[in-house]
């Protein structure tokens, strides 16, 4: 594999984010707990502009609130990437890892397009997906 | 930039949440609303781990529920990604943008290393990082 | 007022949690924190079973899950409850005090029915409810 | 019972609410998924001041935080007590419900105080409390 892969996305944004730690002096407050705190705050910041729309596209967001959200993914994503730091994680090893699975759980032959069918399945494996 | 930029890691997991999507024809339920729930949700199962620790640290944990853990992880950043793809929302991209503006909101030499500051700063801001 | 009022629903449950929790010496996990996280936990698995029904109705949830919302509802109000005891919180007062605030900063006449304005009106106060 | 017992504090909060939701025409947005997730952004908000604090007490938070936590835990409750309105659920019973289930499957004497054997309990059980 060539150096571009080394310099891949999640790696050199987890780079970006140890420097902005570091040069804080951060990393006192950043246990896998409170990023956790942190990370689950953060998601619920990205889902408030859309509880009250009445479909909940993105059509229905004015450009500012389109912006705020943006704002917000990153927030999630910076908190992910630092908290897989902290825990030694490959988030990108883990997603491959998971959707094996998830596509073991979820056979597409047995799930597909019916919503009712959708819903009931995942109701009966009591889990998201 | 060279080919091997181009397949970065966030666009190639995209790729693959996009082709899993597909194949089970669940794009009919992936309006940002629910996907921002379904986030919200998985970043709380991220959470509930670490709840009740005496820390917060990865060494309370056992090894079957590092493994959860994991898969949580992969959990919120496929649903963060998913979100992104029917947003057109570039991650990459809006970290770095979110990174910049995180570095004028707590310059480095003003928030460093105190936790009372860090709180005080942060509770006066009324914004989390 | 008679003795009955004094006897009120929140008080009664305050002191079924407290004996709940003193019985099983679990007061010494109970700081603020871990509760507001425990409620968080809780609040996003009563968010689960709505997060991709079509409409987000009741009619849409089968028997048992209406008991498991039921559940999650009686476990939210638990760790509110706690976390209110912990903090010495009249929640009956709280509740009062913000409808004031909510009456205040969300006029009738101003607000009222229209999804778009609504939305937009929160928006641009930039907090919900 | 008497009729002190039916001005319940619960049925006064929910009596309060539906006034203040008729008042602005807002029955309309308040589906069940609507107000789940709504419940689950104001408990990330109650949340958030704890997030970064070194031991996650009450006693780590100024005066103004105070009054902040107190008005997220009012509107975690409000929402909560809109949504069983909606659902046709009596909190209280439901809570009185769910915490007999919790004797159950947290029997005092197997439970008692070990921080240790308190979370590898509940981690074997996959749920928290």
């Amino acid at each position: 594999m060539s150096e571009e892969r080394m310099q891949a996305d999640l790696h050199v944004l987890r780079d970006i984010v140890r420097q902005f730690v570091e040069e804080r002096d951060w990393d006192q407050f950043h246990t896998p707990r409170n990023l956790a705190c942190a990370l689950s705050v953060e998601a619920a910041e990205l889902l408030e502009p859309f509880q009250w729309l009445e479909k909940g596209t993105a059509q229905e967001l004015d450009e500012a609130t389109r912006t705020q959200v943006r704002h917000e993914m990153a927030d999630v994503l910076t908190y992910l990437i630092r908290l897989a730091d902290k825990l030694d994680v490959d988030l990108y090893q883990a997603v491959l890892e998971k959707m094996k699975l998830n596509r073991q759980k979820y056979p597409a032959e047995q799930v597909r397009g019916d919503a009712r069918k959708y819903t009931a399945y995942r109701t009966a494996s009591g889990k998201p997906e």
